[in-house]
């Protein structure tokens, strides 16, 4: 059994951590750390846990957790693990950053998207990008973990097979985003009260997100080619779900069972991406509370387009899910323990 | 035309109060007030008025409102008003209270439910409580009106008629509210965090609600004795709508036939409220975005009991609604004019 | 491995225990009957058990169950499960029922409330309510289980103990249902078309839910004494979640604390139910996914009611979550095996 | 004053009318006619209309509308109202078809998209498409109206002021559309049923929209030059609203604020058309039960793209509003009579 701790106890990544991590044989949580509500229980916040969790929050304490704990999950806002993590340099604690701090290799790019200074250097070049779709055997032997943002796993899952198999030309990609909002974290704010929320729907951050930069480096990188993407986001009023629509101009006349085939065969290894028949595209209900990727296909020989539609949960395979993912990995165990659950449905 | 200013401007009442008073043929908005956001547009904080309210906000001048106001909606937080009012006594400026500062006669109760001082007992001896259904030669007559709270508008015509024709005992009445969200206003807060309130339905301020007294206050004049209601509450996932189901102890065999032409005959003269027919019950949808409430029956045989489902909009019936056609009573105008318009379905 | 068979494969209730069953080491779903849909993958209706189920759905042939199968959950409609059930006399086969049509004892009952003939007397006699938290017992040596409804699931739990204990009286008590939308099951209609739905609170069934004799029975045999209630059901814009709110007269000056611990004692041994401390009550949300039920307490001093919040997921505990607890019980395995999962919340 | 009668009187279009005519003073409703429903009350149908349509629906008698009626608006399913509309034919009765069977010029069009023999021809000739902000001049003079569909409604909208003004290229335009329920009607659906359409994000029709061929008509002939768009379409859980994101090739450097004002020159005189300034974008709610289309723009300079993105009220502005506006303009009255209403928010 290894011992666990999560920074950041009180957001949405923490508590779904909890829920997945109790269905876990090998990791235990040990510790859960709030800066801001230490000595608090977290059951008296989320009232789902009681009976659960029955620790109080407590104080960060790097050399305890270095002492005591295995894999430490960073379920902070932008601008923590970045100072964290490089403390726990030359230890063997296994650390997962749900965070943007480390997912973006060029330091220019994060002051230019995320504002205040990249993490050391040093700490970026150790960070393994999480996405075992892409990168499994490099996160097998990971000690730090960069867990993709939601809109990122949902864009790379859906375009990478087409833009590795030249199915699509590499420019002009254009990506439009939907979210829950639960994306949004916890914090209040009127972007998120319900009732200018609810029976609504609203473009935000158009141009200027955060995720459009990781987007564009891991494409990059997955064809080794500078790919530029155009890429909106959507508040939809549901609390989880995401779902990307993305469009690439056909290289070539292809048929929808061509593309379908070479999609089931892309991913043939990886038991967390389901790809859809012809005609059937998802939803994102039909992921809800699982750690799957559903990608529907369609080829408009209309127009000599692509689409293509990759539906998660934004919490699961989005954020907390992908992060226990990485760890069954990292550890040897089997990758889908603990997650191989049907989704909740309806 | 008259000249109309909204103090507490940039909340869910005083929208409202724009929205309707925009079909409003002798009212013209001339002030909206904030003492938070002055210099502001309204429109640059709800997009949704652009082209509509195209002046800024204003700073609260007493003094000027004197000059050039004659009808001063006070749409602001409970504290407010209380101080407000009093310092238009002497002048003919009409002022409606959509808080809870002028609801409760007795200061005793004002202190033990809303906490902090009453208004001065020569306001609250002054104001008249404007549900026009119970009041309306008062009303008539009123300068300053206190806007009755959208439960208990709800509860009130619901249970009223009942009582005074003594269908139901006076004693043992339980009210089971249920309502939307844009009740609990506009400032953000985890209570109304989008994604923890949709899907969702929530309990709250059991035993606690400051529209218990108020309920009792009118259900015992209504009746010239002493009533207590036991009185619940709860957040509904949706936007608007309030309904309130009660529950009465039947005081003889009656049909529901018989309980349905006594409820058609209270309200005759009164345009808003409408009694449904036998099996059929009102949804709140049926009167969204309408200064109507609705009203069901039934009487349960086996148990003796009388329920009373009325179903409001809580931000017009429940709030602007009520307080323009409060206005429109004050003035002599049609107490309809603005207000006739068909519910928003679906 | 006992064999499972699920008749009725394409509502809510057959996907939810689709869903919990493939968390289960004992049970394996060996067939999944559909007469209407016989031949059809499960997972072409529903793509979120894409990989999980993969045969098709079966004709229904009684001898080929008796002979393969161990356990057979009915998931069917009102009127279908009384002509099975009793054709599995003299067998071994564990009959789950999660219809209403073994649940009132009395054959006068069903006739009036459901319509139609009741089940045959002897098998209404070797049917047993499967409430575990009243009946525990009895269900460990049942080979009939009559599963309760969603509504009696919430109440019964509430209002038990206040009833056994005498805390209130027995006579008055009023049930105030809201309920998600999931529990009208799967066939589309107006009363679940979601543009009406949506932002929308319709009471329906006033005076009319087949729930309420199902109710009354099992209060009345939990004290020994005929018990009536006046119970009303509010259908609520979200898709799963119940709340009952019960409200009863105090029989005596009680303080909430002496409530709370009563209830605590009385659910000591029931790994279910959750009391909730003093000024908390349960959002629906709180249990979602899960197999609890959460409760809720208030002494209104003022009018000396005990209030009973009651909350449950309708298709867990009101459905397919107390449906396995219960065949967890009737086979000596852990009671919460499978089910003790965190509910999901956000 | 005119008669107005309107055919189809059960959906959704025709209650929107019902709900905006009531508040025009030179419109009466003098027939609501249902073939399926002849004979009921609408208000028992939809109770939100008690009080204010107190005669029954009537059969369809074409003489009797000719003699009697001076505007039919045929809010009728595809395929209806191709056949009754040439019966009016040397008639003075204006008939506004909120169907799409007079939209496709071309038959064959009409045949692949939506099945079926397309109108007359000399009716499709006759028919002018009733976009008043592409189409005034004509729509003045014109009998008979096409009202556009609410996806064109919003696209073209969108559109067309960039590729008239040739901002962006006119090949592969990409429209990712997002709709609201309310507009797949009344009719239960599974794919609108509320239990799996809540919390859900459904994209559907991907290929098959029958309003692609009618936003490429349009597109094409506001530009001269044969036009082809992918267009994909989204159900939102939201009962009204739409959304379209239109992405353009920009064809040179361009800043936003010249977009803008380009935009803002463009609607000048179309008074419901709302140009949004930079860094604000259109929510659906902002234009929520209005006659408004709301409009925001954005060059992503990094992809040299135009993203647009227009909302609308699909029933207002994409169906029974824009109807109106149109019989406004045909009959020389304020093309915003009835329909210069506050949208309702929240």
């Amino acid at each position: 059994m290894k011992h666990v701790a999560i920074i950041g106890g009180t957001g949405y990544g923490a508590i779904e951590l909890v829920r997945i991590l109790h269905m876990h044989k090998h990791l235990q949580i040990t510790k859960i750390i709030s800066q801001s509500q230490q000595g608090e229980y977290l059951a008296s916040i989320y009232p789902h846990l009681i009976e659960f969790v029955d620790t109080p929050m407590e104080e960060l304490d790097i050399n305890q957790l270095k002492a005591e704990i295995d894999v430490v999950f960073f379920a902070t806002p932008a601008g923590v693990s970045k100072a964290l993590i490089p403390q726990f340099r030359g230890t063997n604690v296994q650390c997962i950053d749900l965070s943007g701090d480390l997912r973006l290799s060029n330091s220019q790019d994060y002051e230019k998207w995320y504002g205040g200074e990249a993490a050391p250097e040093e700490t970026l070049k150790e960070a393994i990008y999480g996405l075992p779709e892409i990168n499994k055997e490099e996160i097998k032997n990971a000690r730090i973990i960069s867990n993709p943002g939601c809109y990122p796993t949902s864009a790379l899952l859906g375009l990478i097979p087409a833009l590795q198999q030249h199915i699509i030309q590499p420019t002009r990609i254009i990506i439009d985003g939907k979210t829950g909002v639960s994306g949004a974290g916890r914090t209040p704010s009127s972007m998120t009260h319900f009732s200018e929320t609810n029976d609504n729907l609203k473009p935000y951050k158009i141009g200027k997100h955060q995720h459009i930069p990781e987007i564009e480096q891991y494409l990059s990188e997955s064809v080794n080619n500078k790919i530029a993407v155009t890429f909106t986001t959507h508040l939809i009023p549901m609390t989880r779900g995401l779902l990307c629509t993305a469009y690439g101009q056909l290289t070539s006349d292809i048929t929808i069972d061509e593309v379908i085939e070479i999609y089931q065969s892309h991913y043939k290894s990886h038991p967390f991406v389901r790809i859809r028949k012809k005609d059937s595209y998802p939803t994102t209900k039909d992921v809800y509370g699982s750690n799957f990727c559903d990608i529907g296909l369609f080829v408009d020989e209309r127009t000599n387009q692509l689409i293509i539609m990759s539906a998660i949960d934004n919490l699961v395979k989005g954020a907390a899910g992908q992060a226990i993912q990485n760890v069954n990995l990292m550890n040897g165990w089997d990758e889908t323990h603990a997650l191989h659950t049907i989704p909740m449905y309806p």
